[in-house]
């Protein structure tokens, strides 16, 4: 392709929007434009690198035994009431209604459709396992759509789903998806974890998360370097020790604390530790107020109170000050386990159960209770664990001490068991002529968050450095100067001799200055360079690679042989990239 | 791939909803799936065509300089206000809001897009011309869906758009992608025609539909035989000649005509021909009554009244009765242009102000008019041509008679001119530094639709018979008896060899009777067949080619050549299809 009539518009200015580098990056070299928040249209280099990954990812799948189909992405409300998911989705969902006023939503994920295709369709358990997969547009309403293409609110993935006539074939289903993913992520060049992830609105048991590591990821994973444990914040079970358990229960008092509400005031007003405080969290959780009581050196994890609760997250808000007012006589600041003045849902964590002698709010504006404990003083519901794992806490597979890091979440595997079948009907028959529903998993990747991902990680302050093997071209050809006949007829001959071996290359036969030229070509991340300048009479030319040091001038037929080389050292056939 | 493991669910019994072949034999072959009524999903086998169709139409668009892009599926209401086409698209759009209540269409196509896209972005004439395109999933709530993927709600389509500084640049891309389209569809086997179309809510000038010629298209094409003039019959151009146009003008009668209203009634009560008649079609048009006057031998074509009009089709409607009795004062079957008790718009077809002596309704119930004649009698509106072809009629080119046949659409070009730039405001600085709107030119491709066009001329009662280009699988394997050690053994070892060579290949392995193997087997049309039976221990295999009454027994190894030999009859390279 020449640049000359190329359509990749760069922009000189930083995009003032953009937060994070892949999204600056993807919009400043022309590969991407948004049309409204969150949503964007891919242009022509960058939808090039989409379909590099599309096609790693569905080379993999059908090695994998998944079969590939396309279903449509509106999708009817019926199959989703069925579920329960129509009203789980909340406002996250698209809905539309057809000129009929039949209502419709824009697929954000394909579990009932899948089911609900195969219910009838596949009646024996001789047609099992099935695997299937497409790789399609997804909507899910973000309320708050950001970094480009990690949140948005139209975004390309790759979704699978298994069907198996019992749990061992679905354990062999998420064995092969999760080695299939492995090889994705790694032909990818993406730095990854695998990580124990919640199920949340998936429904089912065990789940997964593949993490490309990167500081600007959404999400949180505590990760043991001792042993293979490694989870996502919203999962990591917390160990929590309990020090004072076996002190004696001291007499509950009243303490006056005039205006004394942060956990930092108390800390300095009773000169204690924050680990001696009952914290209190009102929520509101659809529809009803509760109240958690969790220790005061510690957060709340909130996807563990949901899934306590079991209701989606989007039905978890934290109450308003009339609400705390309303339970607990008091201001804000002062809520605690003891006689609050109206009946509601109070959960404990397990540890405060075991912790002597508290402080806590005394549900009386400028008041605390110190020596509070548990089973005397007050009782509640009591969960398990609602805490935030942190760095630094003990793992709980091998008891060393777990480290935190950001990553994206580029792909999931979901365990989801006979939820689906079972509420969409969905049954089989066995070897004896029984009934029985699917056992499912499902299977994401999100492809257009991979670009995004692999852009974080393969990035320096000029621009991308794409792997070779999703670059939108591997070679660029930079012409300094178009009006040099020596130099032109080089490159065209070059460009010629490149793409007659396979090869994708670029060249820059714009009338630019060689700075622009330069510039433009660390922005867009083209991986093997070579530059056609002064020496062409000679037949040298310059060679490097996008982000490293070295430059060497060679003749231009020894490009070849170090083009060759660049494919060898990365794995890949220059015939089939 | 093993048919034990494919997931093509085959049907015995033929779906009582579909009406037409391509659409009985890809539900039936398992190709594809309805979700509701023109939503469907593709299976595997169908995917594998679908791509196959992208594929060529991607190859063919990127020689002929197009560079492909992907915008979002959803799109915001301003940028189709500004075009006007919000209101014009009607209850065909759908629509939806998103969390913060802004409206949203589903893309039906992307001439504002496009336009918004490059607005500002592309500012230089030097940056012209430009040549964009995707394939993407298109939206369109059709009133009917009907015919499978002939007529659905959402499809799959490959939607260009030039962009150029002057007309002839215009004429120059519109050229170009002919061409293109040109090749895909004889690429695509396809028998077509390319035809005249009307531009209708596209807007714009010159436009030419790409039609797939079948009995069962909804297009009507007239061409003639004698030359290239070819139309859609909301298009052609209708030559007709007023015979009695000289004659003396008579004086105006009017006559008592009890209960006669039909043409074939009038015809006898005056014992004269269709030809003398004035036929008058009342209408409601964008809210507006509108009486049509044409000849009584011809049909009103809706699509001319509607240019006229300069509406929207979905704007136009036959009145109703009430509103006939309001304007004429008389019972439906005696409007005439004479008298009407209300002033409304009157269009008159050109020819109708040549006939001399018409008859037509009086305008009181039980009473016509005779002798009436324009410009004495009555005047309007005049409409050159506002009749709908018929076989016969005289070709506008030539003088010579025109055919008619049914068609598919399935590729449409459009000279768009500068309406969506000029509304959207996107314009590029001359070699002067003068500001002009883009001139502009959309293209589309129907991806779906082509698979259903490509089942109409490929099939036979027995199922469909692609042709190898867009085969889901190129050679099928079928072996008579899987528990036969000899025959699975030969099968598996022929399956591995045209494999390796790159060849797509089913084996049909599967525990059936041979008579099921076979019937299935025609009815997902794989073109080339190798059957493995009884003289398996004589390396001996059965080869035959679908939709061909020839059978020969060969050596297994001889296959490979037959393969060959059809490949290169059809044009195509093994390798790379």
């Amino acid at each position: 392709m020449k640049m000359s009539k190329l359509y990749t518009p760069t922009l000189r200015e930083m995009p003032s929007e953009a937060e994070i580098s892949s999204h600056k990056l993807l919009l400043r070299s022309g590969m991407m434009r948004k049309l409204v928040s969150g949503v964007y249209s891919y242009l022509p280099l960058g939808y090039r690198v989409i379909r590099k990954i599309e096609n790693i990812v569905r080379e993999e799948m059908d090695r994998a035994g998944s079969q590939e189909l396309l279903m449509s992405a509106i999708q009817p409300k019926e199959i989703w009431e069925a579920s329960g998911r129509w009203d789980n989705f909340g406002a996250e969902m698209f809905r539309l209604k057809d000129r009929n006023e039949r209502d419709f939503c824009l697929g954000p994920t394909h579990e009932e459709y899948f089911t609900n295709l195969i219910k009838d369709e596949v009646r024996s358990y001789k047609q099992l396992p099935l695997n299937l997969y497409q790789i399609q547009t997804k909507y899910r309403d973000e309320k708050r759509p950001r970094f480009g293409l990690i949140r948005s609110r139209e975004f390309i993935m790759k979704d699978a789903y298994s069907f198996d006539k019992d749990e061992e074939g679905m354990k062999v289903a998420y064995k092969e998806m999760w080695e299939a993913y492995e090889k994705v992520f790694t032909r990818l060049k993406l730095k990854f974890k695998i990580v124990q992830g919640d199920s949340g609105t998936m429904g089912g048991n065990e789940s997964h998360e593949f993490m490309a590591m990167s500081e600007v990821g959404e999400s949180l994973v505590a990760y043991c370097e001792h042993c293979d444990y490694a989870a996502t914040d919203e999962k990591a079970q917390v160990i929590y020790k309990v020090s004072n358990d076996t002190d004696d229960e001291k007499e509950m008092e009243k303490v006056h604390t005039p205006e004394i509400t942060t956990i930092e005031d108390l800390v300095e007003f009773f000169d204690t530790e924050e680990s001696k405080f009952g914290k209190a969290l009102v929520y509101k959780a659809a529809g009803e107020t509760v109240v958690a009581i969790i220790p005061g050196d510690r957060e709340l994890n909130e996807t563990k109170l949901c899934n306590y609760l079991k209701i989606p997250e989007h039905e978890l808000e934290l109450a308003d000050e009339e609400t705390i007012i309303d339970i607990t006589g008091a201001n804000k600041g002062f809520t605690g386990p003891v006689n609050l003045k109206k009946e509601v849902k109070l959960i404990v964590d397990s540890r405060i159960t075991k912790m002597k002698n508290l402080v806590v709010g005394g549900n009386e504006t400028d008041y605390h209770l110190k020596n509070v404990n548990y089973s005397r003083d007050f009782t509640g519901e009591v969960a398990e664990d609602l805490l935030l794992v942190k760095e630094e806490d003990i793992c709980p597979k091998c008891g060393e001490i777990l480290s935190m890091d950001r990553g994206i979440e580029v792909g999931n595997i979901f365990q989801l068991g006979t939820k689906y079948s079972d509420s969409l009907g969905a049954k089989f028959l066995d070897e004896n002529g029984k009934e029985h529903p699917f056992v499912m998993g499902s299977y994401g990747i999100g492809v257009s968050r991979s670009m995004a991902a692999i852009v974080e990680q393969y990035h320096d302050e000029d621009g991308i450095a794409w792997p070779l093997v999703v670059a939108p071209y591997h070679v660029i050809i930079t012409v300094i100067n178009i009006k040099n006949q020596e130099q032109m007829d080089l490159a065209e001959k070059l460009y010629k001799t490149l793409e007659e071996i396979g090869l994708e290359v670029l060249l820059d036969d714009r009338n630019e200055r060689a700075g622009v030229k330069f510039k433009d070509r660390d922005l867009i991340g083209i991986p093997i360079r070579i530059t056609v300048g002064k020496r062409a009479n000679e037949n040298i030319v310059e060679y490097s690679i996008r982000g490293r040091e070295e430059k060497i001038e060679v003749e231009t037929e020894k490009t070849l042989d170090l083009i060759r080389g660049e494919f060898i050292k990365e794995g890949l056939n220059i015939t089939r990239v």
